[in-house]
Formats: C-alpha cells, sequence, structure tokens
C-alpha cells in the first residue's frame, strides 16, 4: 500500500510494516511545499492510527523523536508563510483600492482648495478649480503669460490679482504638479475598481453600479459577507450613526444608508425613498449572492428592479396623508 | 503756471485761466497710470479751489460735465484695480507658504499611512515607512524585484507578504509617485520659508528659527501685527483653546503657545519652562521689531537671550517646593 507522508513516500503491507522509502531531502521549503500539494489532493493520506514518528524513525528520515519534531515545526512554519503569501482574494483588492480612492479624493479636495486661495490672490477672476486651475496653473504660472488666443485672456490682462514673483510661481507650478496627479490617480483607481467588479461581481456591478458597488464590498468587509448580509442590512450599510440611534433612541430607522447614492434612489421622490430602498437592496443583495456563489451574469435582476420601481413610483404618485405628517415633523426627525 | 490734473497738463496765467492745454488721450488705462504716478509725485498739484471739472470743458478733454464724471468714474476703478495688484508682501507671501506647507504634510501624512498599510499586505516585513517607502515601491514594486545587493534582500525573499498582481502594483506605483511628490514638494516650501525669512525677518529667523518664525507671522497676520503685539501675547499664541479656558475658567494661564517647539523651550527641565519661555517670547518681540522697523541684524539679541536662559537654569536648578504641588495635580490641570 502507498502512503504519502510530509516527509516521503512509503510503501507498506497490509500489516504495517514499510517495504520501501522515497524520502524527500531535508530542505524546508521543499517539504514545506509538498505537504501543502498532499492536502489538495488528499491522495493515498496514512490511515487512522498511523504512527508518522515511528515510521520517520524507521525510514531513516530522522533519528530522534527531537529531530523529527524540530523539522516538523519549521515545516509547518514555512507552510503557514507560503499559504499567508497566497495572492490576496479580488474583492480584498477591491478593498484596497476603494479606501485608497477615499485617500485621494479628501487629499485633492483639500489641496485644491488650497491652491484656489493661493493662487486666488493672483487671479482673483479665473474662475477655474479643480483639475482645470491645476492644468492652468501648469501650463502658465503667472496670468502674464497668457497668451490672446486663450479665452481667459482678457480676464487675466484687466485681472485685479498681485503680480506674480518667480519663486512664488514655482512654488505654485510644484503645488498645482500634485495636484494633477492626485486627480491622476484618482482616475486610475476608478478605472481600476471598475475592472475589478467586472471580473468579481458583474451582477453587482450592474445593480449598483461599479462604484457603489465597490464601497459595499468595502463596508462589508468581503464580498462573502456582503452576499451573507441580509438585504434590510445592505439597506442601512453605511448609515451607522442613524441606525444606532434608531437603537437607542426612539429615532426612526434610517432609510438608506449608503444605497443612498443609487440613482433609482436619490432622484425619487422623497415619499417613495424608503420603498425603493428596499427594493434596490433586494436586488443587491441577490447580485452578491449570485456573484459569490454561481458567477454568471443575470441581466434580468436590473429588469426586475427597473419594473419594480416604476411600479412603486406608479402606486406613490402623491405623498400619503400619514407620511406627510411624519415628514412634516421639525428637521430633528429627518432620517439618513 | 504749470498745474498737473487727472487728464492732462494745464498751463495758467496768474489768474487762473487756461493758456494752454495738453490733454491725455481718452485711455483709461493710461490716464489711470498717469494719475497714479502723479500721486507718488506731488509736483505742480491744482491749487486749493481750482475746478477742474470747469478746466476739463473749457480744454476741450470733455464736452459735458456727465462725460467728465463717467470718464473720471472708470478711471478711479482702473487705478484701483492697478494698486491692489501690485506684488503682495514678503510676509504676506511667507504666510501663503505656511498654509499650504501645513496642507502638504498633513496630506503626505495621511497618504503615507495609507501607502505603508496598503504594501504592508504585500511586504510586512519592510520596516520603512514615509519617504522611504514610497522611494522603495517606486523603485522594486513588488518585493520579488528586490535584488541580491539590496540590504532588504534577504527580508524581501522570506516575507509572508501576498504576492502583487501587475495592476495592483501599478497602482501602487503611482500612489507611491503621488506620496514622493508631496515630499518634495514639502522640501520646496521650507526652503523657499528658509530664504524669504532670511530677506523678510532676519532677526526673528536667528532667534526663533525659520520655520517657528513663519508660523508666528502666520499666526499674527503679518510681520507688523507680530511686531505690534505685547510679548506676553507672542507667548501664547497658538495656545487659543488654553488661553480661553484660562479666561473662561479657572484654569492656570497657558505657560507657552507655539513657541514651546523652540529648542531652549522644550529642551528644558518643566519646572523653568514658563520663565525661558518669557524670555524667548520677549527677544522675539524685539527681533519682530527689529525686521519689521529698522531691518539691520543684531545678533547680540541672540546672545543675550542665551545669557538669560543659562541664568534661569542656573538660578532653578530643581523645582520649587510650591511648583511642585502645582504640577502634582491631577492631569486635567496640566498646561500648554
Amino acid at each position: 500500500m502507498k502512503i504519502n507522508t510530509w516527509f516521503g513516500v512509503l510503501e507498506t503491507n497490509t500489516a504495517g510494516e514499510i517495504l520501501e522509502s522515497r524520502l524527500l531531502p531535508k530542505n524546508i521549503r521543499e517539504i514545506a511545499l509538498n505537504s501543502l500539494s498532499l492536502r489538495d489532493s488528499r491522495l493515498n493520506l496514512p490511515p487512522e492510527g498511523f504512527d508518522l514518528k515511528a515510521a520517520a524513525l524507521k525510514s531513516g528520515f530522522v533519528e530522534s523523536p527531537a529531530e523529527y519534531y524540530s523539522i516538523l515545526h519549521e515545516v509547518a512554519l514555512e507552510a503557514a508563510k507560503l499559504q499567508v503569501s497566497g495572492a490576496l482574494t479580488p474583492d480584498q483588492r477591491i478593498i484596497q483600492a476603494v479606501e485608497a480612492l477615499d485617500d485621494i479624493n479628501e487629499t485633492s479636495n483639500a489641496l485644491s482648495e488650497r491652491l484656489s486661495e493661493w493662487y486666488g490672490g493672483y487671479f482673483p477672476e479665473i474662475g477655474l478649480s479643480g483639475e482645470d486651475l491645476a492644468l492652468f496653473i501648469i501650463k502658465y504660472g503667472s496670468r502674464e503669460n497668457v497668451g490672446p488666443e486663450d479665452p481667459l485672456y482678457s480676464k487675466a490682462s484687466t485681472s485685479m490679482g498681485a503680480k506674480l514673483e518667480p519663486a512664488d510661481e514655482a512654488l505654485l507650478k510644484g503645488f498645482a504638479e500634485n495636484v494633477r496627479g492626485l486627480y491622476e490617480r484618482r482616475r486610475q483607481l476608478e478605472a481600476y475598481i471598475e475592472n475589478s467588479m467586472e471580473l468579481v461581481a458583474p451582477n453587482l456591478k450592474l445593480i449598483a453600479g461599479p462604484m457603489l458597488g465597490a464601497r459595499l464590498i468595502s463596508l462589508a468587509g468581503s464580498l462573502e459577507k456582503l452576499a451573507e448580509f441580509p438585504s434590510s442590512t445592505i439597506q442601512v450599510i453605511g448609515a451607522n450613526k442613524a441606525l444606532f440611534k434608531h437603537l437607542r433612541a426612539r429615532a426612526p430607522s434610517p432609510k438608506h444608508g449608503i444605497i443612498y447614492n443609487h440613482p433609482l434612489i436619490n432622484t425619487a421622490p422623497w415619499w417613495v425613498r424608503g420603498k425603493i430602498a428596499r427594493a434596490v437592496a433586494s436586488k443587491i443583495s441577490l447580485a452578491a449572492r449570485m456573484d459569490f456563489y454561481s458567477r454568471g451574469i443575470d441581466p434580468s435582476i436590473a429588469e426586475k428592479l427597473e419594473a419594480k420601481v416604476s411600479q412603486i413610483r406608479a402606486l406613490n404618485p402623491t405623498p400619503s396623508l400619514k407620511r406627510q405628517e411624519i415628514e412634516a415633523k421639525p428637521k430633528k426627525r429627518r432620517r439618513r
């Protein structure tokens, strides 16, 4: 009988005596790799009650039980390392990209504002902001360099702004270069997230859109967790503050968390947003489950969602009286 | 008699009748520039009671009082624009650089942290952070590219980190490039501030150091305001929270604001920090006044400050009993 062990292959007779052995060289990494492949194949594993340590001693792989345990320990450590260092799962990589994107958004906004304020002293009439402003500054620096062919020429030549000294111009150009770089990174991250979502969660991407889908995975922690959430949880993910206020005090339950960003919800009239949010959350949950378990794309989910939303809107053309009263309460009770 | 007016030069006789006139062309900008130069030279201004409007009509510059006022209005506007658009004062430019530097510091820290966390999944043993980490990632990307000549080679080859996919490597390299750019901008801004401080406030730079000096100007609003502050105010600039708590409630007065960053203060034992802060603030005030009013450099201020600080430390080798008691109170009462 052939038995695969972590230190080599043994041939035994029916009584369990070792007839022949092909031992692995004592290379920890090689043994670890071999043992991981054994675990995956599950072929010819030792029968129950088989004494591996005795076999290792008998076949001459080790000379003492102490050596056996010492090598086993090192192999186990190495195998653990090898396992950990497999590639991260695609949804974890999406989460990292989403978090990086959030940081980039925040910083590019902060630095854009600073750039607007700073350059505003030199050309207050410019009327550009964000990346456009950064590109203008990189191109021209001082407004004196704006040529007649530029639509901003007349503004630039009659501006009330101060004169820009060369040293400050160099600073501003460098700063604008940073801002431009951050906007470029934003686009790169968004493209990455969109591509990855197409591969990892095509149904979720179809229903929620790539960015909202990625944010849902990020807030849930993984696609698996998102697929396990009931749709009522998906409906309020991201509304933690309102949800805990609801659980703790007598505040109304939140109608929607970050799925509020879904175009079907944020373009709907206020009195049907709760109903539509429930429908969207239910289809998102379905899509996440399909993505996690089966990997097929089903465009009918999106069609059904749209039909459902049309139905909700048709059945509720105006706010009902009861709901009107609730919504008319002071702002404190407004939900998010 | 020659009279310079905003619309041209008039020759009058002693009775005030116009003999000859050299009128300016009706170009608003030119007239405005001329009137600003007149204001600076103050030569041959019209005598008191001279009727400019009548003279303008008589000399044929305008044809009606309405036209006179309309042109005057436009010229005044244009002159105001021209005045505003003079260069900003050097201390205002330092303030802008300080504010930009604060934003850059904050963003580069935030993005560095994100980079550490993100890359940590792929090479947790790296032990680099900030700009060093960014440079490493730009150079190598995946730890698989680290060559044997690099001191991190052995760590990289035995790392427990995950495998880095090419798409993620591109993202990380781009992100690291942003981080590197922000650190570069930080250095550029610091160099600018140091140079400008040498020109604008050499005494302040000598006493407080370039960055602390620039921050003091920034918090005061201008070098002029800093020069006008009493030294007791300079001592607590930047400790607004503690100061208002002191004024409102029974909290102790703050011992120091941002001047705490001065090496003479933050290396001193706690029981003399208040005294030393007072001495430093007084010399900073003196230096700011010298810079604002006279522009000479006086190295003796620094020498006197050091002598004073040595004296304070010599006279207070150990905490006095009374002060020990105050300082021993619960943390709430600790001052800043």
